[in-house]
């Protein structure tokens, strides 16, 4: 089955794409950026750039520290990271929708020439 | 204006995206593989490298020589290279389109952050 990967290039500059809304997505669900980033296989430092460019592009945090607990540490999403991720699955879904055609048509000739 | 990037990930290997889709679009109006490199900025080997994929990818040719001429060695898109420019370049649109919405509603998120 052929996919499309898509990347929003926000205005003045930065982008959001599949893999930082990837990282968005473990760290709501495993609680935890270094957790995240070891589950798609990035240094901890790595995850954080990535979250440190999202604050950066929106002017606020996507992720934030969750005060304590025996591990210390945690983090969540905020709102704004929340609706980051939610939106621009619905982006994506949408597209795929909207352009089906398109890329069936493409895909055929790939099988055509096989 | 924010914008979207579209790559198609082709079945069962192979993508095509904007910047294979601009080498096909410049060597249409170039008649040169080598110039359309150039104008992108890239090594007369790459851009082979690229339509050489392309070929792969569909089984059959997106570009051939064009015979001849005093300069000799030209290039131009076949039938299915001009297909593909089509197809893509409609699918960016419409998925643009589409999401449109979405887009709007990340950005308004960087200018009230901003």
């Amino acid at each position: 089955m052929p996919k499309i990967r898509l990347r929003i290039l926000l205005d003045p500059d930065g982008h959001i794409g599949p893999g930082k809304v990837e990282l968005l997505e473990l760290i709501e669900r495993l609680g935890s950026i270094s957790a995240a980033g070891r589950a798609l296989g990035m240094s901890y430092r790595r995850a954080w750039e990535l979250v440190e460019e999202m604050n950066r592009i929106f002017g606020r945090p996507v992720a934030e520290a969750q005060a304590g607990g025996r591990q210390g540490g945690g983090a969540k999403l905020t709102d704004l990271g929340r609706f980051v991720v939610t939106r621009f699955r619905a982006a994506e879904a949408t597209a795929e929708r909207a352009i089906a055609a398109e890329v069936a048509a493409l895909q055929d000739e790939v099988e055509r020439g096989g």
